[in-house]
């Protein structure tokens, strides 16, 4: 069969995964699968992520590539990683790629998800996925000023200090605001993201939304390039990576 | 103040929790809801839902009632409650109630929702909630299946062993099916249930849509009495107790 490369589709609860990345000691989604990988396959391999989430991150589609040289079958290899992952960590699908297939490097975009549960009383059933916000927002002034952030423009700051990629432009395809019931949710769409750059700009939006900040202020913010400026990040357990996009720039911004 | 009866709004996700009842040395929500109330008020209560759900079932609306001398305002007992009962218990609504309103022996209906997830994959995000079942399930032979349950019957076969329950006729006022993308609600309406009764009944169903057995074997196990004639007991995860009804007996059968 000789080198394939696979990508699976990843879906996880990230309560209480610390995140993508592998780590000493604790629990990651890149750890648990590449563990699960080498008990099927007695083989050692690198997953890489199409995005490194947070701790406490959740993803509905996260991509990830790997290269082997072991024949295990597609569902087979699924089921076996569903089986020895928790609970937590579903792999929905599992694939050939073409040769040179590197979730991380090929990914044109990803569609971020933040979600506020808007009401008085916090939610059994929705508190490790949503956002629990008591004050009602002013969801019109929220789309204003979000409409501020889409395009390209110095995300200084809307970046976490530690932040280490050196280009601070980013071109934000779309910042929409979905609102259904009592939920809210802030979708980010771009081609790459600063790091914090979608919970800053959701902790910044839930801030217009209690009239703490207006749309002038967001735009401010991003001239100053200033962390200050901007709102506070909001915290990860509201975060999904939705989507990752492959292949030409679609949509285009 | 004098003596008051207040009724409680409870949502409730029940993986970690042991179900409604309190029990020694376990989390239950009667039992935190009890011991956080005496906490506020120094004053212990019996707190009397209107389903005694069992270890593991969740809660969008469950009611519960208690009888106090204390004076607490009612925003206020409602935010003790959410500060000291774990983030699975939520208080949605704390109301004063009627003299002698008991949640239990009031309620004239109830709403379970039991939830399924029918795909190939597991879901990180939804496992707490819904049953997984990997096979295409035919909602169409489970509505003709579900239409037999509905009206009054002796629901001997759909009962637990040690179901103490006397009278074993129910009149089931529905029996839905709903469908929306990967997933399947059965939703079950009646003035009581006997114990295990909506599990049996989905358990049964989801045979049903598994072409194991069929709306004749249904009526069959309806009328044999026989347990061993109806479905398994369907895990208590996909269990959700969505309302309770109070007043005249609405909706009508």
């Amino acid at each position: 069969m000789g080198r394939r490369t696979l990508r699976l589709l990843v879906e996880y609860e990230g309560t209480d995964l610390h995140g993508w990345q592998v780590q000493d000691d604790v629990r990651t989604v890149q750890g648990e699968l590449e563990e699960a990988f080498e008990r099927i396959t007695h083989e050692k391999v690198r997953i890489t992520g199409a995005s490194r989430t947070d701790a406490g991150v959740h993803a509905l589609g996260q991509v990830a590539s790997l290269v082997t040289d072991h024949p295990v079958g597609l569902d087979d290899l699924a089921r076996g990683l569903n089986a020895l992952t928790g609970p937590d960590i579903s792999v929905l699908d599992v694939s050939e790629a073409a040769d040179g297939f590197n979730a991380r490097h090929r990914a044109s975009g990803k569609l971020y998800r933040y979600s506020i549960l808007c009401r008085r009383a916090p939610s059994a059933l929705r508190s490790r996925t949503r956002l629990h916000v008591r004050a009602r927002l002013d969801v019109g002034a929220m789309r204003t000023a979000a409409f501020r952030l889409e395009g390209l423009h110095d995300f200084g700051a809307f970046r976490a200090a530690d932040c280490e990629r050196e280009d601070r432009r980013i071109a934000v395809w779309s910042c929409s605001l979905l609102e259904r019931d009592e939920e809210i949710a802030i979708e980010v769409r771009g081609p790459a993201f600063l790091k914090n750059m979608v919970r800053i700009m959701a902790g910044t939006l839930v801030e217009v939304g209690r009239g703490r900040m207006c749309a002038d202020d967001v735009s401010a913010a991003l001239e100053s390039g200033d962390r200050a400026m901007a709102g506070p990040t909001a915290p990860a357990h509201g975060l999904t990576l939705v989507q990752v996009f492959y292949g030409p720039r679609l949509p285009r911004p």
